[in-house]
């Protein structure tokens, strides 16, 4: 194997396998996708930490890194018109349909190494197991490792898997980064065409359908003491920029009576968005947080937060959202405070494709687990975007104490191999449709 | 008059008064101290906000203006070995003691134009209008204008009157500012000499005492319908960093009874260091709050956050700090968090010298408030610092809503009419005790 020394600025120390230590490691098995995780992690705009976001270098050098690994599989590499980055293996003819296996290479800020990554990473593998054994598949195959699911950068998730299935938004280009850099500049910074975005987008009628495998960013599997799980469906999300204002004043000198804190009308929202998403059943999650002018002797005038709201159906969340809009509402009354909330995400809940569903579990079973845990997922996933062009199947790894959005992050290599086979095992389960 | 255009980069639109306009200022007038204000609010760091931190080039710019105007009143400008602003008068004889008049030249982010400079601009002018009446002083005046009150650059406040008061201490140059750049650095860049630092303590056998004019930065002399106010002396504050550390984790997958998410923590502590510092008679304000790693679809892993405590006594204060820590400890453990609380400052209670609080008094009934309003600053003060070199006293002027530390602070030209007099005429008053 021809593993390039990567070096990056972004993260020390890097590790070169040594050619000793990679000749020992079987192309295509879990040890090298493992390994291979450990050195995109080293693709990082972040010394000591992980943290990819969209068209930035250390995005464009994951590309190039992944782009090498889907040749050495036998896929026709290629970076799309959004800058995901997508491998092609051609089916028996020129019009054969297409069947998707993909996941995500953006991670977010302080990201372990497996979010979105392990899946992208398996699936070169499976495809790579596949030609290695000779073995032709009635349809082609594409591989695709998204670009941005998670949204870090300008606020608005799945731009990645959006621009294939042909929902780009033109308004999505004024979108800011936190520099105040747009999406159309950030596209053309990083050598896009803004006018060509819909070349990212697949025909519908190419596609089969779309398989993701995934760690479970939750600790149910573990739980159940299962290494693999299938997905029944992914849960609506939405998100909010919240923004209390209230005025800045001196610490010492304003009396209480005459305070219009934000800070203070901030976190009692916080608290009460914890209660209200809790005793309703639904996930709130308040990530961002900043208060305004920001000195330790300064009334805050102002704090800028964030809102991520999920439920198992989209009816129970919205009604859980009309819940905080009201105490929101009522504690900046209460405060003498405005509040303010912009929606940045709506994603619909969604459930997966029967026929595909069915060939993860058939690809489990042929691990030995023959009545696998389904779970619903309450992460996002770029299958959510993908499923209003085709359907979709998701395939859940393990992970160590449901930990994920945090540099420990862990899978452990038994998993991985067992993932490995059963999702070839799926792909194969659908060719057999075509014999 | 002779003002340059001092173009900033800073702050837009800078108006240069016109050689018209500031030939109708009679020199050393309230209007002239308002239009210097003005003047000094384009110094700044930030577009269309007023932001000047110690050892910056607004701050070198700041003085070098500062050190102008206080020649044009006659006094001998310098800048000190802490890079204070100072211009002295000389006294009758080389042995003669010396009073002090002075405040502070920078300001918090997002500051007004008036808190610690209106009181600087004064002393300046009062001293001009006793050269111009050709009034000569039994002593020497020392004109100051602190570097550093508030704090804001490298977390600890009064810098520039410590040096002045001898207090300085050698840990404060490991100090460092946002940036990582530690106090010791910004001194060499800045031009002045760590080693020197002692050169700007003034000899205490030297000093009658301080006086200090500046906003009240409250709402009292407003609500009394009165210009001024005497300051019986300064509440004492303490200043913490406080961090909530828990662990980052997906903001879907992580179940609520496993998250321990260091913003819950943070905020439930917010609210209760209101709640406890209100219903025991202290002033707790939090005004400095971040979430890590701070994007929306990640539960914070760390909160950091500041705590500035005042109370009317010492004893009190630290009761509050006793309560909140207990709270605090509570809050953590219950969320599986732990917290951590740094002291960054603490500067104790001080009462003003009874014979130059009684010139203040002297001052403000020379312009016809006889029985003028004492106030307890709940606000901290460079005469805090000095208090440990000399006896203080302070003149408060109204300022527009009590509104401090913000943009809108304002005074009124009659305000500070009256405020020079009484000034001038506290300085007349001492005089007389060397008659």
């Amino acid at each position: 194997m021809n593993i390039p020394p990567y070096a990056s600025p972004g993260m020390a120390p890097v590790t070169v396998p040594s050619p000793d230590e990679t000749d020992l490691v079987v192309p295509f098995s879990a040890e090298e996708v493992l390994e291979r995780c450990d050195i995109l992690a080293t693709h990082s705009s972040r010394i000591g930490a992980i943290e990819r976001s969209y068209l930035t270098v250390e995005h464009s050098r994951t590309n190039w890194t992944v782009g090498e690994w889907m040749a050495q599989a036998g896929l026709e590499p290629w970076q799309d018109a959004a800058g995901n980055q997508r491998g092609s293996l051609a089916g028996p003819t020129d019009d054969a349909p297409v069947l998707l296996l993909a996941s995500h290479l953006d991670t977010v800020p302080g990201a372990g190494r497996y979010d979105g990554i392990l899946g992208t990473l398996m699936a070169i593998a499976v495809v790579g197991r596949l030609e290695a054994k000779g073995i032709t598949l009635p349809f082609g195959v594409e591989v695709l490792g998204f670009a941005d699911e998670e949204g870090t950068r300008f606020g608005r998730t799945l731009l990645g898997s959006c621009a294939v299935a042909g929902a780009w938004q033109d308004s999505w280009w004024e979108l800011r980064d936190p520099q105040g850099i747009s999406l159309r500049t950030a596209f053309e910074a990083f050598g896009l065409d803004p006018e060509r975005i819909e070349d990212a987008a697949l025909p519908r009628e190419k596609v089969i359908g779309y398989l993701e495998a995934h760690i479970e960013q939750g600790p149910l599997l573990e739980d159940a003491d299962r290494a693999l799980g299938v997905v029944t469906g992914i849960m609506g999300a939405r998100r909010f920029d919240l923004t209390m204002v209230g005025e800045a004043g001196h610490a010492g000198g304003m009396p209480y009576g005459r305070r219009r804190d934000a800070l203070l009308g901030a976190s009692e929202l916080v608290s009460a968005i914890e209660e209200l998403s809790r005793d309703n059943g639904a996930i709130g999650t308040v990530g961002r947080m900043q208060a305004y002018p920001g000195a330790a002797n300064v009334i805050p005038g102002r704090a800028d937060f964030s809102l991520d709201l999920r439920a198992e159906t989209d009816e129970l969340r919205d009604r859980v959202w009309d819940l905080i809009q009201e105490q929101a509402d009522k504690i900046a009354a209460a405060r003498n405070l405005s509040f303010e909330a912009i929606e940045r995400h709506d994603a619909e809940a969604t459930v997966v494709g029967d026929r595909l569903a069915q060939a993860i579990r058939t690809g489990i079973a042929s691990t030995g687990d023959h009545e696998p845990l389904e779970l619903l997922s309450k992460a996002g996933h770029d299958a959510m975007a993908i499923a209003s062009l085709t359907d979709y199947a998701m395939l859940f790894i393990r992970c160590g104490g449901g930990i994920s959005h945090h540099k420990d992050e862990s899978v452990i290599v038994e998993d991985v191999a067992l993932a490995l086979d059963a999702f070839e095992a799926a792909v194969l389960d659908l060719a057999r449709d075509f014999a």
